[in-house]
This record gives C-alpha cells, structure tokens and sequence, in this order.
C-alpha cells in the first residue's frame, strides 16, 4: 500500500531495515526491567555521537521542533535576552521560540545561503551580553554550514550560554559538543540519523545544567522541563513517572544508533562528504547554480537553482511519480526557485546521486 | 530479544498485530501525495472515536502529556483564571500546567479515589467565572470515572470553556464531544487505543476555536500551537510546513483506529465494561478492596488494595518475571499499598482476566 520511495527531501530519509524491525517489536512498559537498559545504551549511544559526556542527554519525546523549544524554554527566563543568527528559516523559528518564553530577542541577520558572521554574531553577545546565544548549525532551509567552533571558543569564559541547533548536522557532518564548548544542542532523528521523526535528542552541558538548576522561576512548559524529565530518564532520577515514555521511536532511535555507531562516525561524515560533493559537482556540470556560499556548503543539504521557465513543482511531482524519488521546494526566499536535496544517512549513496543526475540531465536536455 | 508481555498496567496496552505491522512501513515524506490522504483519513477516525464534526482534530506530536499542554496553552492567556477538579495526578498535573501558563488556578479538590462533586465544581466556575474549566474523565491514578456530563451542559452557556481529559477514557467507555457539548478535549493512543504512545489526539470545538483566533497574546507553546499546527494538518491550511510529521507513529495511529471502528466503538465499549467487571468482581471475591468510589469504577482501570505486609514491589516484579504480565504500582496517596490494573483496548480480554485472578488466587492462599 505505501510505495517505497528515495527519500532526497529535506528529510525525512530513508531508514534502515533494522531501524524498521526496531519500531515494530512487542510493545513494553516504559518502566520494564528489560526496557530501562536499552534506553540507558540509547542515552549513552547518543552522548558518542553528540561527543559528549554529559550525563543530560536524551531524546525529547516530540520531534526535533520540540528539541528546539526544549533548549529555549529551559535556558530561557522571562526579561533574558537572548542573540540568535537568523540566516533561515530555523533561526527565525528560534528568535520566534526565544520571544515566547518571554526573552528580548537580537537577530542577527545575514542573507538567506549566507553563513551568520561569527565577528558579528560575537559583537552582538559582547553588546547584548546574552543569557544565550544560539547559532543554526546546518541550516536546513539553505544548505548552509555555519562555523559555530569559534563562537564556542569565544563564549566559554563568558556569562552566556551557547547552544546549536544540530538537526540536520548530527551524523553527518563533524559535531563536537564537549571539544568545542557548546553548552546546549539539540537534533532530530530523521535527518542523517536516518530514523523516523518523532524525537528530538538533547544535550545540556554543566553549564546549561546548573543554569537549570538555578533558576529563578519554573520553566514555562511543563512537558520540556528538562528537570522533570530527568527524574525518569536518569538512574539517579528514581525512575519517576513523568510522561509516558514513546516506546517503539526509543526502539527504533536505539537500533539507529546502533547502525550509525557500526558504521562509524568518522566513516559516516567522510561518507556524506563524499556523495554530498559528488552531487554538487554534477550539478554544477549541469549548468545548476548551487545556492549556498562556497566554502559553506552542507554536503548532506543541497540547495539548488532551477533554470527560468521551469516549474518546479511540477518537476519535482514528475520525479515522484515517475522514478519515486521526492526532494523539497524551498521556503521563504527560495520557494518556487530552488530545490533542496537531501543526502541524509541512508540516503546518501553514490546510486541514489547518479539516479537523480541522470533523470535531471535528460530533463534539462529535452 | 524483547519479550512479550501481557501489559495490564495503565498504559502502554498491547497492540493489535496489524498496528506494529503499519509501523514498519517505509517511510513516505509527510508532504508525499500519498501520505496526505491518509492524514486526512486519520483526522476523520478520530473524529468518529471521539464523536465530533470539529475539523480542529487531530494528533499532537508528543504523548498525552503534550496533548494536556496543548488544549491549556491554547485556550489559556497570562493572568485568565481557571478552574481544575483535582482528585489525582492528572488533575495535579493540569493545575500545574495552567499555572505555568500565566492562569490563575483555582483547584476543586476531593480525597484521591473519589470523583470531584459536579455541583462544587460548577459552583467555583460560577464564583470565579474562569476562562477554562477542566475535569479529567478518567483519573488514571485512582481508576475513577468522573461525570462530566452535566457539567458540560451548564457551562455550555457561559463564557467559561469546558476541556475534558480522555487519555485513559477515550475508546474504552462513552465520551461524545459533540452530544455533551465539550469544547476541548485531548487523550493518549497508548490506552485504550491500543497504539504505542507517542501521539495525543486532541480536538477544539467551536468556541474553543473562535478563543484561539482571538488570542490577545500568542501562546506560549510555538510547538503547541494549534493556529501554526492547523496549517499543516488541515487541508484548508495549504498544507505549510510547522514541523515534521512523526510518520510512522502516524501510520500506527491510522491503523489503530481502524482497528477501533471495525470493532465498533459500542462494542469496545461493552467489551471493556464487561472483562473490567469480570476483574473486580473477581477482586472482591478474593477479599482484594477496590479503592476508587463505588458507582465510579472505570472498568479499563482498576485500582486494588494488597493485604497488609505484602511487598507489592515484589509481587509486581514476580509477576512479570514469572507470568509476563505487568501491573502498576500506586502513585500519590496509593503509593506501596495498590496496584492498578488496566484492561485497555486489546489487552480487555477475558482471558487475561482469568490469568491473574488465577494467579493472585494461588498467590493469596499461599
């Protein structure tokens, strides 16, 4: 009934067939003796992929959105300010997020497929002097890989917090939360984790941690207080009954891990780079301008112009039904313009690039 | 690797065979053609099970206790009163939450096991005439069915809205949104839903609607927002990107309520009445005290009483290890001296009802 297809988009991805055997074993209870281990490994597979040791890692029972509101509203109170780099559409969701929890929000902007000049972005937090900063660390709405390792450097020994948004990063470029000093980030699973979406891993450092631990008012949302959560995803936490845990996406967030941490993650990020460049170069020998600054290019999210005169929603409906192969439109400044395709975790193989090369050179020479 | 257990705790319930089977379909994106369809499909059985024609239906991305802080972050404004029956958890839970959300909380307490007096009820809502009224229908730490019925008929005239709590309810005995002229109401899918938690369908009627549109502030909640949320997961919304669908938690939830309506809800509910009072029947006539008020029992959740100087940890863990079969321990003012025991969707077996009487007999002769 549901058609197989490649999954190119801005995910979700493809899945691996152990991740879908995963989601469909019996069901048990969130407090079972034979449950808590594997969410114990989960928890610990994902501090080897975040790189990280904080033992305040775990994956928000919402989808990565939800990772997104978790860190604001934790960190955040309300009159803080905060600095956000709006570059896309998921810095705008953030100064959005930010605002909400009450905080006084400074943008700073730069053009969409333009990083968020880390000078500037410094400056801000030097003017601003934030309770948090947040940078977009892949920005899914341009393809555009944000520098984020100086920033860290730079506000380590500083009064502000500073957090990345990993979503469409984790597991398929270089991510080093503890290396370079990040306090907070969060993901998404259906990205180059390569599991369904559902969940959004978390991560909050001792810094981020103990600004939890002593706030001065109660964090705005009780489903994303990170201080209850912990009271059941956390040995030390006595195992308490706060929200039922979304058993099966733990299955299958477990199982996903389990084949990122297999395969390697330095072999993954080599492997990503590998396929996102060879589609970049051929579509660039296709006579495609690729929308994202040079030099900054995710290689796992590319986005692409279309020549005048094409309707690009009526090539991307012709790719799905034709040859089962979905990639995205843009948003904001790139809808109906531009393309973005996804060479997320199982996705990104040499096969899947050659496949789609090959329908778009024939469509481009008809 | 994952063994089977008959989960006759209170939630998650074990899952109907064709729901684990729609979980591990492959993935489509959740633009794709042929996913929308099934949304939509979705939306309408849920409109079905909780028997109302709002269009402002459908799943949240989170667990029920996102579902909660949905319907009161959404109906609610900073400094708006409301008025919560609190004779439990959920009802602690809900006051909570509304106080997070700016609202004045004013609680109408009762003694844990016993039901909130409609007419205490209703006369707070007459002295404080809140913007929100909120009863839990079914209290999952007591086993309490609270009768909302009536006052939903006399606030439907009145400024205040009236929200219902349907986790435990919702599937397993009577809830009509629409006859009783409820204007909100969430639920979970891991109860007598029979779906792996992970979702909380939730509905908006028309005057919660209207409430929504005209908010003076934005909710507090941007993943809980249901104006942002509507743009997706209703048609008429031009299907807008807010955040990505959890897919495959979707197709289950899809599949479950299939399940639900082919049965029949009149029949499920005649099923769950029946094996619930097969099982407390079969509780008295084992000397075991029911706890929640007579005349109130939900017959999907049953709280018991364990003689004096039984370790009911031990007895719990025995009995999972030995029979497979798990039950939950007390919360609250029942902690260490009750179990409770559910029969939720397709777990409400009679046979799973003569296995633990048989047991628990062998047990208490011992």
């Amino acid at each position: 009934m549901i058609p197989d297809r490649i999954l190119m988009g801005p995910g979700p991805s493809n899945v691996a067939p152990d991740v879908l055997a995963a989601l469909s074993q019996p069901l048990l209870g969130h407090l079972d003796p034979e449950f808590l281990p594997l969410l114990d490994e989960l928890n610990d597979r994902l501090r080897q992929v975040f790189r990280t040791a904080s033992p305040v890692t775990f994956p928000v029972s919402g989808t990565g959105s939800a990772g997104l509101e978790c860190v604001v509203v934790n960190l955040v109170e309300p009159g803080d300010r905060v600095v956000v780099g709006v570059n896309g559409v998921f810095g705008g969701r953030l100064a959005e997020v930010a605002r909400r929890a009450g905080a006084e929000v400074h943008a700073v902007e730069a053009d969409w497929g333009r990083i968020v000049d880390p000078e500037a972005f410094l400056a801000a937090c030097r003017e601003h002097r934030p309770a948090l900063a947040v940078l977009v660390h892949a920005e899914t709405s341009t393809g555009v890989w944000q520098p984020v390792a100086e920033v860290a450097a730079a506000l380590r020994d500083s009064e502000t917090l500073f957090a990345i948004d990993c979503v469409t990063s984790l597991g398929g470029v270089e991510v080093d939360i503890d290396g370079w000093g990040v306090d907070a980030a969060y993901s998404g699973t259906q990205k180059c984790l390569s599991v369904p979406p559902g969940l959004a891993p978390v991560t909050f450092g001792p810094r981020a941690t103990e600004r939890i631990r002593s706030r001065r008012t109660p964090c705005r949302s009780w489903y994303l207080d990170v201080t209850g959560i912990l009271e059941y995803v956390s040995a030390e936490g006595g195992r308490k009954y706060h929200h039922t845990a979304p058993i099966s996406m733990l299955y299958a967030l477990h199982a996903g891990l389990g084949v990122v941490l297999e395969e390697g993650l330095d072999a993954r990020i080599a492997r990503h780079e590998r396929v996102g460049r060879m589609l970049q170069e051929g579509l660039e020998a296709l006579g495609l301008p690729l929308l994202a600054q040079e030099g900054h290019r995710l290689p796992q999210l590319t986005t692409v112009g279309l020549p005048d005169g094409v309707d690009e929603a009526a090539w991307r409906r012709r790719l799905l039904d034709e040859h089962g192969i979905e990639v995205g439109g843009g948003l904001g400044a790139l809808a109906g313009r531009a393309w973005r395709i996804g060479l997320m975790g199982h996705t990104a193989t040499e096969a899947n690039v050659r496949k789609l090369l090959a329908v778009l050179g024939e469509w481009l020479d008809g």
